[in-house]
């Protein structure tokens, strides 16, 4: 696939994370508009609330853009998507005989501020990358032992804290716990001493499903709305004495960022790509029909406070093991009712080298490594002051579809109680 | 403490769970009236909305009573919840001069419909019951290591999944799920064998906390608006393949259970009770000024299909190691926000005793001692048709403070994929 143009000049640039094959959708405010649905276009957004008043736009009887959350186009189901992208082309193309009624409506990015791009319902977290999964099991169980045995199986996954999912920008405070040194005979409270990011995509979920009516893989790639970039923040210190024997809890409960715009299923599907070969046939309730991930490059930047940006690792989402798909149909196979708005993380992505592991955990060896960075400061964990960046997109012929930043800077825990 | 008695005869009766001392919030419907709020008094229920339009009880500028669910109220905050309660019970009072314009506001508890009375936020489900961590925990690990290090010094917690808490009466199917036999290579899906109980109880949260800002102990007391009976539904089988190393998932994601009416703090005041002697000395932000827990007699009944309910196990909460709100401390110590409408699920609830324990896991020792029932039959976990039944109440002198049952029963599961 090729670049397709537009009217708005900067989208046709082939460094722009959102020309017109991209189209992502997110919310924004300005210091005169209210937060409301906008498009990514180039340098621009285009106003949806503004386009769905002036008639434009009308997807429903009552207006869905005028709301700082995308849920509402989700609950119009898989046909109004379609529909929305079609005429999103249609008015923004090179050729659009709509120009001018449109570009009244483009807000430049640089004057927006973003906000969550839709009301989460409920946040799942999986445990679905193979390479990170046998470097972290390898550390803690040993090599022998490293994936456990339902691993080759079951899409792993655990149900996160929805409250906390904020948009990048968002500053992340250095949160407390109970900690305990290996060799304290009881637990102390304070500031987590390792605190690290997870890189990982999140799928959002657009259509409901009933509670006790499961779906397959097949059915579950239907119902994804769109994809965003993931910071799942951990606590490995709050994390080791709290999770056994029912998992994560507060160590991952204090925040989880994600990227502001969701890149939609269509500007992706040129990008398909099959999940890796099978130790073990899945159930068929977990079997493809075709390719379920994605080609797209990933990166984690680094910038300490007053410091420069450096890449720390480069890794891509198609090294994972399971799909979202696959994922949102496990979800499901108990009889768990799904819903719109529901959001689930990928799991850490790495990939097999040192330089594409996707936390620091396993690029530091849990603390046992740590980075040099370029001002020559080590890194284990974060710092206070540290601003961690995720970005990603997909390379076509000509042109990207990226994902924006996802990024937070860690301030110091707040002192407590 | 003694009966509070009213002009609404049925609610004077020793027998009663819903006198004038009680009075719990729900959410009902009949063939004509739409859900909404009601408040149970005897035998009849209060409508909430019907007296905000007649101008009898309100709140705030806007209505907040003709909505299925008592979020609104929750955000108006305790005071507006102490003066709430103030006022119903002046106007259901033996001598309240207002009887004449609020008895045609009660409509009969046999007419109605009961449906869920708050929309859940976010569900997290705790294991902080010292019988039943041992006694499971002796069952897995054995006698020496049934407690995990941490127990006694964190109310341990997972998040669990709100899509699927339901009212009492709410059919349950028999969910399918991964399975994997001891001497089976693989897993396969099919139907749970091993499908649970936990008797719990529900704590509510009335007001939120800011992301990034942890809470007391005494400060989440505060925040806890009422208490529901809750049966966290749970597959054994399912569980025990999927639960390392991240914990429960779809093993208890298909179904939890809840009594119709929040119980008030207010009306479980004079049945404070402490939480028992510590092990160990609690971390600060766990330590409770005064007593937290509740004495709260409570009953887990089965009904086989045709067949007549029975007594299986009968306990109390006070029983638990660690309160709700020492429970809601512990969830927002690394600043995870928390939000009016969070649903704490107390972990089971079992007592030293034989037939005091809340699950069937610990009842049949994992299906080794087999439950007789009075028909003849035999039960290790659930069949479908039977129906599980929870009760509960507080008993002061004169009158208890009841919860209405908390049940549902066992269908086939579906088929699938």
């Amino acid at each position: 696939m090729t670049l397709l143009t537009s009217w708005v000049e900067s989208a046709n640039s082939a460094s722009t994370d959102f020309p017109l094959n991209n189209l992502p959708y997110g919310v924004f405010s300005t210091n005169s508009l209210e937060a409301r649905c906008g498009v990514a276009i180039g340098d621009q957004i285009l106003d949806m609330a503004a386009l769905e008043e002036a008639g434009i736009v009308v997807l429903a009887e009552d207006p869905v853009f005028d709301v700082p959350y995308w849920n509402d186009v989700m609950e119009l189901g898989p046909e109004t998507w379609d529909a929305l992208r079609k005429r999103l082309i249609e008015l923004l193309a090179a050729d659009a005989p709509e120009q001018a009624q449109v570009a009244p409506h483009l807000v430049p990015l640089a004057d927006a501020r973003l906000h969550m791009p839709f009301v989460v319902s409920e946040y799942t977290d999986f445990y679905a990358g193979r390479h990170h999964a046998t470097n972290v099991g390898t550390m803690f169980r040993g090599a022998e032992n490293a994936l456990p045995p339902n691993w080759l199986h079951i899409p792993i996954g655990y149900n996160g804290r929805a409250s906390t999912v904020v948009v990048s920008g968002t500053d992340i405070a250095r949160p407390n716990g109970q900690l305990k040194a290996p060799d304290a005979d009881v637990p102390h409270f304070g500031p987590s001493q390792r605190l690290d990011i997870e890189l990982e995509m999140g799928a959002i979920v657009g259509t409901s499903t009933e509670m006790g009516q499961p779906v397959t893989a097949a059915q579950a790639d239907e119902m994804i709305f769109g994809y965003v970039l993931l910071n799942d923040w951990s606590a490995r210190d709050i994390q080791a004495w709290e999770y056994q024997p029912l998992g994560p809890f507060q160590s991952k409960a204090f925040a989880t960022t994600i990227s502001p715009w969701i890149v939609t299923k269509y500007a992706l599907e040129p990008f398909r790509t099959a999940t890796p070969e099978r130790d073990f046939e899945l159930l068929p309730y977990l079997q493809e029909p075709g390719p379920m991930l994605y080609d797209i490059d990933l990166s984690v930047i680094m910038e300490p406070e007053g410091g420069e940006q450096e890449l720390i690792a480069r890794t891509n989402y198609r090294e994972m093991y399971y799909s979202s798909a696959q994922q949102l149909a496990h979800h499901s196979s108990s009889g768990c009712a799904m819903n719109a708005g529901d959001l689930l993380g990928s799991g850490t992505i790495s990939g097999p080298g040192k330089n594409q592991r996707g936390c620091l955990l396993e690029l530091t060896w849990a603390g046992k490594e740590p980075l040099t960075l370029n001002d020559g400061s080590h890194r284990s964990f974060l710092e206070d002051g540290d601003t961690m960046i995720l970005t990603g997109h997909a390379q076509g012929d000509g042109f990207r579809i990226g994902f924006g930043a996802c990024a937070g800077k860690i301030t110091p825990a707040v002192e407590f109680p």
